[in-house]
């Protein structure tokens, strides 16, 4: 079964053609800039032994003319991967917000996309822009079943306790106000991958997800019980360029005290701060590189990102009352080895022990660095959300 | 040496007279209405063997003249306790935000109180209430050494990892936003009685000030390290009427989606969110009897206010990398059997273990409620942050 992932951003359309149940790619590519002057479309084809990869510079004026491009390099007669569109039986969409209706993988039907137009508040840019991809997809891959994939669904296993903010009660009934989390399918993708390696489904399981957004989650029993992100993809750890959790009186303080409008501040938290308000780089090798020239800033912002990776740690190891693996995943959490030193020292209490050693190789797939007689295993896992969607959807249809 | 402490709000004075070192008591009131219809002072007399109360209800227009009302009754020639205004030899005056400035008890000087003045900003409801405390005193106990005893103080030994947010770093140096804390007065006192109950004075401590305003610390070495309270007064823990900890993707969708404008959300989460916006009560007696009646909105508060402090809990035990103490102390710490029970359960990987019926008895002064095996004391340590004001101004004076 040919399984065609999209996730639909603003200006862009990422993709991704996997053979099902093999999991083999068959291909994968990036539609950018659409709307905008010099589009772009990247497409990587997969094949045994070499692989090809085609770029194309092009107008691209919409959602619907980037995937009709993408359509003709899928099907074209000389670099094609399949023959006829019709042979793709199922597209996956990525969609952010699922709001409290969608705790699961679900065939997208007319109703269910009125659903997710009612949730563009909640995300409202991300949201319209999934929405969007479906759209288009349903006339292109007009054969095919389209699946929506849910970025907040393995978070509605949360207990009330984990979800609700302590404000008046109808701002939860009325107005959905209470946390979802975020990067569900690489914490559900992670966590799975963990508890089967531990040979353990009851595992409590703390992954960590690390990439330009960061957020952390709680699991046991293969269920997420607690997570970082909120309302928004803005508070929890620190991340790339959003500043993770801070006292909210900052937001009043900002605005009634030092003159700035709401909208700016907004753009300051979400885009300006984290690690590149901390040391004006918000790619974590560029800060590596400014650490080893002595800089100061990259030190603090090392020191911040890792004190409250670890200050969470403490915090979910208390909601699981114990703890047997953490997981390190995404880009920033399998590839900097320093990130996960100075996130996991100081836990002796935890009986949690980094091996030194193993921590600096970087080795491909799931691998342990811990030392073996640490009581806590902490695994470094590659996550990838779009195979995981593709396995969704696989598992849904059959 | 005769101590008078003050707590200059804005409508309101509370205020203690001690004899110090022996730490007792001569007298107390409260001032309160002061610029309002019906302004009432009540004043009790603590005499060996009786007690005696004077209400009075008249007209007091400004601070200053609720203040000579208070001189006058502690002059009065039949109810006075002092003969002459000038055997007070000390005011120690509650200060709210010390900022970096003040790291430590301080004799009030014109220097002392242009700096209060330029803290107004990051305190703009308390800290001009204080100075005018103090401008007033100044001229009615013109004799006595004017001492401040800042709230912030005793959380100046944060390291920068616990007081830095992740925002641009020009916020900090140029704004002094940051992390203060408050209610510092009162951990530092219950956790020195801590420490030397334990006779430990390196002991890793995590006080927990619940009363109307809720704050939670760790401490090491008698310092502290982290805390919950963070620019202002709102975030951390849930309180009677602020929510404590919340996405500040909250604020931005209640303004742009929902149409509030910031006023009302700010006045929202500080005068109408926890408790009392989850149950419509802020005092925890109310709640619990609301429980007991089966009220399911005061089950989700409790539970949520515990499962917040068992999260930070677990938190600032890995901020510490151990934990040999937990204290509760403040009007819900002290007197509120179910919330110590809530909040320190499911956390046997701790080797926390409340003993159940000690925790229910009602005793007075410092006891501990843990089973006999418990790896981790807790303690109930009845908080006194007038008698700890008037404490440091001994200390620093003599």
């Amino acid at each position: 079964m040919k399984v065609f992932v999209i996730n639909s951003g603003s200006s862009s359309i990422k993709y991704q053609l996997f053979e099902m149940p093999s999991a083999k790619t068959i291909c994968s590519g990036l539609v950018e800039r659409i709307g905008l002057e010099e589009s772009i479309i990247t497409h990587k084809i997969f094949t045994d032994g070499k692989d090809e990869v085609i770029k194309k510079n092009l107008e691209i004026n919409d959602h619907a003319e980037g995937l009709r491009e993408v359509n003709a390099l899928l099907t074209d007669a000389t670099i094609g991967v399949i023959k006829d569109t019709d042979e793709i039986e199922v597209v996956g969409h990525r969609v952010v917000h699922g709001g409290e209706q969608f705790a699961v993988t679900t065939v997208i039907s007319h109703a269910v996309k009125e659903q997710i137009k009612k949730l563009f508040p909640l995300a409202p840019l991300h949201n319209p822009a999934n929405y969007l991809g479906i759209d288009v997809a349903e006339n292109i891959f007009a054969k095919a079943k389209q699946v929506a994939v849910f970025d907040t669904a393995f978070h509605q296993t949360m207990p009330e306790v984990a979800f609700r903010y302590a404000i008046p009660s109808d701002f939860y009934y009325t107005h959905g106000i209470r946390a979802y989390g975020f990067h569900g399918t690489s914490h559900k993708y992670v966590s799975e991958q963990a508890a089967e390696y531990l040979n353990n489904k009851a595992a409590k399981i703390i992954t960590i997800h690390l990439g330009n957004g960061c957020s952390i989650a709680a699991i046991e029993n293969g269920k997420c019980v607690d997570t970082s992100m909120g309302l928004g993809p803005m508070n929890g750890l620190i991340m790339g360029t959003r500043c993770g959790d801070i006292d909210q009186s900052v937001i009043f303080h900002l605005v009634n005290q030092l003159g700035y409008d709401l909208d700016q501040v907004n753009n300051v938290l979400n885009k300006k701060s984290g690690m590149v308000g901390l040391t004006g780089f918000s790619d974590m090798r560029d800060i590596t590189s400014e650490l080893d020239k002595g800089n100061k800033n990259a030190k603090l912002a090392y020191d911040l990102y890792a004190y409250r990776i670890r200050k969470y740690i403490g915090m979910y190891t208390a909601v699981l009352n114990g703890l047997d693996a953490i997981v390190f995943t995404a880009g920033v959490g399998e590839n900097d080895a320093l990130t996960r030193r100075l996130a996991t020292q100081h836990l002796e209490y935890l009986g949690i022990s980094l091996d030194e050693e193993k921590n600096k190789q970087r080795l491909k797939g799931i691998h342990e660095i811990n030392t073996a007689d640490s009581s806590v295993k902490i695994l470094v896992i590659p996550t990838n959300e779009e195979l995981e969607i593709a396995r969704q959807c696989y598992k849904l249809l059959n």
